[in-house]
């Protein structure tokens, strides 16, 4: 059920009506609608400790076209806490794909098995192509290098969290900001509030340009940061991974791989309340040395995935308002 | 368990008793047996939308030797709207077939940890070996380009819910007659009623001839049917998907893989009530435009297999009669 | 969470205190503690036939950095069976560890996911890092060529449950020494009783010599012992497979794979209440004909694995003392 294409400003969307909403874009969502899921998430805490039956009786399926662990798991974990179920697969050769089934017919099959799908495809437009065609909510699980909106919704329940507020947070995104389909729902997210931008890339991977225009109009984006020079200022660093598999060059992603590693010395003179993020999985970015500081909070940041995705099933499944 | 091993007519099995009892063949059932199971399946209906507890505590184990979404998805959820677990695997790689174990001692090790097993497997025969091994009952996911009975069943079970009966109906089976398995098991399975069929298939893809002799003494059977011509007189259009992994050899199935495409065209002077059937995934047997006229029921018949599958399991395991 | 890292004799681990324990290595555990689990899996069998709510809302994690049937399958049939759920994946291609994150951080993900992980990894020593970095209980599903603990706990529950006993057996370990993580186990666990071990195996695939050392010290070892010889005396025939996957030359492994095969001919003067054991899969070493005479208990071993898995998961999430 896709409401955008009707291409209206979509007044229901927007009345804080979540039952059957598809999660495709962090665009489709305004401030006030964001907060309610964060609130929403802070409620399902005590659930992801204790055990809860709010969703018994209900199915979520896992469409996973490219390989996960965090995201795919943590559905997963969300929908068992929640007392739901799950079916779905983890990689495309397992499925009917191989046998040359387009994506359309797939979610026209899999709604007649489930409540719910979690998506997560190679291809940019495919959540909404989904969404489209299927009769369940759609929740967009990462697409291509385009978008990955419930971990946009994370990053700012963690920020929230462990910051306390999200309104005048200096925040500097640093790595892969072209291909990295987290910081392009995570810098839309930001843009709905009081915050400042800082852009910290190798020249090659610099922030896609359709994503800086929106974000530009709205809030204060500074390009081509110098790390070393705002340190001192920031309060949120969020780490990405420079991504392979995203590269069409060997030799290109050979040359920028190391250009942003954060390590102790990196920190040296930050505020002692800034806070560090990664979406994880990391590879080289964030030295092990900094994982016991105090500013990191990546591993905080994945138990959040948990009730963040609790409260985002049981929106758009009606279990909550 | 397999009685029909023992060559006799198994008047056990005709009983309607289903506990504990194999589904391999489609052949083992007679056509009370397969009302029956109709039967049950409809009464699955307000089950597979408001759930249930009728399986609480069985497991059912899906082994699934070759790729599937449609028939391993609607079995797990057929499992999980009944109450019931799942466990299993998805493709050989990720079990021990890979350190050389055979399938009996595959199945004599997983009935230790299921109640029932749903198998899917390249080798024909495989599922008649695996419940002759299995000490619980086995249903036959798919194997080879033999059998598919559980699919059968679900073809016949949309007939009677979109047509309204079986008896009567002229039935034309399209496209790959030879290596598509689910064709085999539907041609058995309407044989036992007052159809009459038709063949539409290109020249090398003609309707096995072991499948021919069993159906030809019982119903009358048109081969080589010309579909333009039948078209106005059909009630029932099944289309099967050319299947390119059959194929011994790749410019056989150049050759062939267009040669009976559904689309407006061909259905114009079809019967207002003609149904479309598919058993999916489809390739480009029917051309999208289908998807929207009265007759397309190939996504109704999805949801079936839900309905079909939680009565196969809650027949076998005992939970109904 | 990791004791045996603090160097201590862990006071606390030999007070059948199993509640957030590690299962890491069967070197961790004294006589009294493996009887106890022994006992606890005992309890647990009328659980696995009708079963329970007692893990329920609880989550286990299967980490598979390996293929497996067996192993994988029946920690989760355990789980299921004491009424808890399962997130997981069964090949590392389908996780993050593609994208190139260490174990390290893959752990301290899922323990935000999971009460409990089993982890199968191909590296020695993987099961231990992972239970240094974890916040919850780390079963080890097998390392390597390293261990298998909750194999070698499943063993002596079948010797104890099919001979009587532990204590007094003459029990001869048959295959590969070498590479076979379970015999490893196995060997450290029964030398922790009052029983005679008998090592037959190729020159090539003789007993690790660190495994050696320490169960010489402690119980009567035979090596390179006759197998024709012992068969009259011994209690136990424990066969092993040859691991084709761990050999690093394949002409090595076609050398010996058909070493020691066991057929009705090699039992012939064996006694009448010797048990044959195999973990499985097994690949040529016993012959089918041996599977129905009353010495196999290969395929009880595999039930048996259900009652330890769910008595080691009780135990470490605090459902049982």
């Amino acid at each position: 059920m896709l409401f955008s294409t009707l291409g209206l400003s979509c007044f229901w969307c927007h009345n804080l009506e979540f039952k059957g909403r598809d999660i495709v874009s962090i665009e489709d969502f305004i401030q006030t609608e964001i907060n309610h899921i964060l609130d929403v998430a802070k409620s399902m805490e005590p659930l992801a400790k204790g055990g809860s039956e709010l969703l018994k009786g209900k199915i979520l399926a896992t469409l996973f076209f490219e390989p996960s662990t965090r995201t795919r798991l943590s559905f997963e974990s969300a929908m068992l806490k929640l007392g739901g179920n799950v079916i779905g697969f983890a990689e495309p050769d397992a499925s009917s794909t191989r046998k040359g089934e387009n994506l359309a017919d797939t979610v026209r099959t899999v709604e007649n098995y489930a409540d719910v799908i979690a998506l997560r495809h190679s291809l940019e437009g495919s959540a909404k192509l989904a969404a489209e065609f299927s009769k369940v909510p759609i929740i967009n699980a990462g697409t291509g290098s385009e978008e990955h909106p419930t971990q946009a919704l994370i990053d700012l329940y963690t920020m929230r969290k462990e910051s306390g507020k999200i309104d005048g947070l200096k925040v500097a995104l640093v790595g892969d900001l072209r291909y990295g389909r987290t910081v392009h729902s995570l810098a839309y997210a930001l843009a709905l509030y009081s915050v400042e931008l800082y852009l910290v890339s190798p020249e090659t991977l610099r922030m896609r340009k359709d994503v800086l225009a929106t974000i530009k109009s709205k809030i204060p984006v500074t390009e081509n940061a110098n790390l070393e020079k705002i340190m001192p200022q920031i309060d949120v660093l969020y780490v990405t991974r420079i991504q392979k598999e995203r590269f069409p060059d060997a030799a290109e992603y050979a040359k920028v791989k190391g250009a942003y590693r954060i390590d102790l010395k990196t920190i040296e003179k930050a505020k002692k309340d800034l806070i560090i993020l990664h979406p994880l999985p990391r590879v080289d970015e964030i030295a092990p040395e900094v994982d016991n500081t105090p500013q990191a909070r990546y591993f905080q940041q994945v138990w959040n995935g948990i009730v963040v995705r609790m409260a985002l099933l049981s929106l758009v499944l009606g279990a909550v308002e």
